[in-house]
């Protein structure tokens, strides 16, 4: 059996052996840079792990996992455009390093490129394998045209928020699982089943990423602890406050949650207390599990080789446990 | 037998009929927006000659003909981006109208409908049909990347720009043709002898294009006449004349193409001028008419119905007739 870790690496050498043209430099320059600034490589591993699973091999799936890969930069280049984000990875993005139109332009080539890899699934899959991959695909542009609303909406509520964020961060990884199984010769069932797991558990995995945004171990957490609460980011955290607070607990929040302040340091806390005194972490633990369970529901109705399955669900755990 | 204008009036009528997402509105409103700006359907109506030449039916072809003519739309909405264009059709551009980041991901979106609709094709060729389509996309961006690239050099010579429009405009045309043929149960030979028309004859289209901004009658050509001058766009006929130009043509030409001039319509009158004395637009009909020849010659080797390969010389004819 392959463990997860070492299907990203193997994922890894397969991104570092792309080839593209070297010219336009200012085309494909960008594309080389974009793949080259590193990632876990989850998704590709997910799409192999897929393909094992229902006991295909990792070459029925490799072109595939490497196009839901380019896929991913891709829209992360065209996010950070929009986001007008400097830097990604601690590098600059290719936005600010470039500029806008070799941006947009570089990454309309990675996503056809994405396309031609995923146009490589086995030819007997290949036109579900599309299906599953484009519905996806506009999905996460979707979820990414919510996320830019709901920084101007006051009214975004719990269930918009959910579908948001299953829209731009969980469709793509159930997509992935799903892409694989059907890939490795599973059914189109156990295929569905895998997106369900991988679905449930990206919802999962972002309402855990919310939580440690507020309650992480900064030394452990990789990023700012409490950088949601200062860039008045709408999380699961904050609208489910604001769902159960009373009536001075409302203006307390709304007031830190307008404008930028001074002491960033006392906001954090103040918000922290407000979030403790509505037991809003709980909610979100609850929640989170909620889906958690959901998730490994539909992997024991997939048909997975067991130790697969046993993979899958380590997998699973380590993502609820990760401390960054 | 169909003639060309009743396939681009039932393109449009199926253009019409395609169905989006009432929400994101940000993301689907701009993308109807940018459907209902007209245009003449000329991509998708040749798909469908494509697969009516070799026998095949519309219905073979109807999906994949939207999906290109998505696709093309696509470009022109991320290509006002980069060109910075105000107006399409008279109309605001998607950019203009709502802002840069609503035009970069309803194009995103865009470009996976294009596929969704191309991936759409008999399931028999999908896979041929995917590579046609998708190594077209990636040169149309190649041919943008040079386009734009060549606005701050001076030294592109002709075999450049041949190709750069060979890219940007001909090679859609072509697979137009070429993914209609296969659709239509044509020969891959067939299809490709098919592509190799349309590329070509896209080219000679090109060039038609750049004589008739210098030389088109101002009552019959929609745009300004002497438009590519003023802007200092580099054309064939430019391109051309600065080769043949002898020392004192050429400093001349230089300077008329430097900077903004006051007087336009002296510029545009003193460059015609030298175009003539370097008899710039018979060279210019020579290689249109290679071009042409190229492209009858590789319709005669391709085995379609005759009464569609007089269609098809027709349309030829048509293209390079034009005066507008």
């Amino acid at each position: 059996m392959k463990p997860l870790v070492q299907l990203q690496e193997q994922v890894a050498e397969a991104v570092k052996n792309l080839h593209f043209p070297a010219e336009p430099a200012d085309l494909y320059d960008p594309i080389r840079y974009t793949l080259n600034l590193g990632g876990k490589r989850m998704r590709p591993a997910l799409v192999l792990l897929g393909s094992l699973s229902v006991g295909g091999k990792i070459e029925d799936a490799i072109r595939p996992a490497l196009g839901v890969e380019v896929f991913h930069n891709f829209t992360l280049l065209h996010d950070d455009i929009m986001d007008n984000a400097p830097l990604r990875r601690n590098k600059p993005t290719v936005f600010a390093r470039w500029n806008t139109n070799v941006a947009i332009l570089s990454g309309d080539v990675m996503f056809a490129e994405a396309f031609r890899l995923v146009s490589e699934a086995p030819p007997a899959v290949l036109k579900s394998v599309m299906d599953v991959f484009l519905k996806a695909a506009v999905e996460v542009c979707e979820g990414q045209q919510w996320d830019m609303d709901f920084e101007s909406r006051q009214d975004v509520n719990i269930d918009e928020y959910l579908n948001m964020i299953r829209m731009k961060t969980a469709v793509l990884l159930g997509a992935s699982l799903e892409i694989g199984a059907l890939c490795g010769g599973g059914s189109a069932e156990t295929a569905r089943h895998l997106y369900d797991f991988g679905c449930n558990l990206g919802i999962a995995f972002q309402l855990h990423d919310d939580v440690l945004d507020v309650y992480g171990d900064p030394e452990k957490f990789g990023k700012r602890v409490g950088g949601d609460i200062v860039a008045n980011k709408k999380t699961y955290l904050k609208l489910r406050a604001l769902e159960k607070a009373g009536a001075e607990e409302k203006v307390a929040l709304q007031q830190w949650y307008s404008g930028k302040p001074s002491d960033e340091e006392g906001k954090i806390s103040a918000v922290r207390a407000l979030f403790d005194q509505l037991e809003v972490k709980q909610d979100t633990s609850t929640l989170m599990n909620d889906y958690y369970r959901t998730a490994i529901d539909a992997l024991r109705n997939a048909s997975v080789l067991p130790e697969y399955e046993k993979a899958l669900i380590a997998f699973a755990q380590n993502l609820m446990e990760r401390e960054s």
